[in-house]
């Protein structure tokens, strides 16, 4: 395996550009892509991503262009950090580019609607790269706070070990503690399902549901993701790490987190295109929320707070007839 | 077995009358007994607990007194909820009142000083009964929010299975979901340690730590939870349910909570005195802690956030210099 040089992290969004600047802080040197001139320029210039990272001045490792093939042209790494439904379109441009044994970094939490593939999946298929090259980093990483130095830690996913293990020297920082698994199946669904179950959380929080309530959604939200993980052939212990409770717990208790935010709006009693309007996005869960449960219904998995989330989103159900729904099912041994 | 018939429940603090207040709304006469007599004076005339439950009004199927005699004789369903440094001396003073197949339950969440055993183990030594005798409700249960009808679920442990039932069947109403399990070091284990961690939460809180770290701070809580268990022989699962990660998640998150709250009074810099002289008492993990290092260091037990609770709490150790000897640990697999 070749040392991994120089990295490219492409997508310019608050964690791609937090994620360069833990490489960069750990030595290596770094360009971001982003889609629009405006932003490489404006972090060229002033070493700041003022539309998605602003106030957070990045090393002088870091530069940015918004020409793809110039970012991945000899680099070891290349992150990929863009939106879950447009990677592989992305990927089937950007293949060509790819050094033969560049080392492929996931930090996307979403599954592919339609296919129902993992992110990994995605990214083998249309870069055409064997599954042991592609490296998947998912855990309590809200990206605002690892800008701003914040000591964090995350899970470094790749079924070679010795990959994770060069991952994890290369984004090692005082602040930012990696820890390697070979378990990808596992790192990634806990990382597409907490967005749903961050969705229920942020429903629940505006409809005034206490921490014990709330706290119940967390531990059942655990518990459905890691049998749906099971099926899918993922290490139960990885739900119980960094990449599984971890991450849903940072993502449900952070006002930060955009589909909590999102899952306010709804238990507010808004539509989706209500909270659409007012938070200008659409939070990733609304759309994995769909995959998930079509994929859990495919492996025969039961996943009661994504089907309620599913309905809730998508088929104008009354997010108190969803609690409602949620809270008398029968009682029975946990 | 005989029906559970009237239930005692001994101990009038938050908890204790919330509990009470649950069996009576699922149908059961309960008697509290209160050390105090102008507690149990005052629920009796008002129905309101005003020193730890203001604000809620009681059940006509609530009575009071500051006789254990009385409370407990009869009593199929027989409710520990006193402190858990005095639950032995207590129990000494009232096993000759218990009838001879009443079930105990504990809501009791410490470790005992000097011993290092669980409460229900101090229950089978003093009360002298079987231990499928004794059943241990646990989980994310907030007291006040429990008091006002908000959701919640709780474990219902006991190596008696049939009992466990019994118990889950008195305390089932529509507000309030008990989960039936066997494992009861598992359930008393992660109600105990969860103080302990909780305490950390807090001191994690008051220095302006984010919610990545705090997330890695309850992932890493739970896992050090979960090994001290396992070697105690619980069971690895239990810990990912409602009685582990819930509490824990809950404790943490609820400003309500007298650990985290106490956790936040060290945290800004007071000592042990000045945080027990701002909140009137002594938080239960900062006795815990102690019993739950020497159980652990007994066993060969890696427990590194209640090492550094510990030393916080009892050696005058700076929290800044615990919490960078926690980040500061090796990187390694996770």
């Amino acid at each position: 395996m070749t040392p991994l040089g120089h990295a490219a992290v492409l997508g310019a969004g608050s964690w791609g550009t937090a994620f360069a600047k833990v490489l960069a802080d750990a030595g290596t040197d770094v360009t971001i892509w982003a889609r629009r001139e405006s932003v490489a320029e404006a972090i060229r210039s002033t070493g700041v991503n003022p539309d998605y990272l602003p106030g957070v001045r990045l090393s002088d490792r870091v530069t940015a262009t918004a020409d793809a093939g110039k970012a991945i042209a000899g680099a070891g790494l290349v992150v990929l950090a863009v939106p879950s439904q447009t990677l592989r379109g992305n990927l089937a441009e950007w293949a060509g580019f790819l050094d033969a044994d560049a080392t492929l970094v996931s930090l996307m939490k979403g599954i592919e609607l339609g296919t129902t593939k993992r992110m990994s999946e995605v990214i083998v298929e249309s870069a055409r790269v064997a599954p042991d090259r592609v490296v998947v980093v998912s855990g309590p990483n809200l990206a605002p706070e690892i800008a701003v130095g914040q000591p964090a830690a995350t899970v470094v996913a790749c079924t070679d070990v010795e990959r994770a293990t060069l991952v994890q020297n290369a984004v090692t920082t005082p602040y930012f503690r990696p820890y390697t698994n070979d378990d990808v199946i596992g790192a990634e669904l806990g990382g597409a399902v907490k967005n749903v179950i961050a969705l229920a959380y942020g429903i629940a929080t505006a409809m005034g549901l206490g921490d014990n309530t709330r706290a119940m959604l967390i531990t059942r939200g655990l518990a459905e993701t890691a049998r749906l993980g099971v099926a899918l052939g993922a290490d139960p212990l990885t739900f119980a790490g960094l990449a599984g409770m971890g991450d849903l717990v940072a993502t449900c208790s952070s006002p930060l987190s955009r589909n909590r935010t999102f899952g306010e709006h709804l238990g507010r009693g808004e539509t989706l295109e209500e909270a659409q309007a007012a938070t200008r996005q659409t939070a990733e869960g609304v759309k994995s929320c769909l995959a998930i449960r079509d994929l859990a219904r495919a492996h025969g998995v039961e996943m009661p707070i994504t089907e309620q989330v599913e309905r809730v989103c998508h088929e104008g159900v009354d997010p108190r007839t969803a609690v409602t729904a949620l809270m008398s099912r029968t009682t029975k041994p946990e």
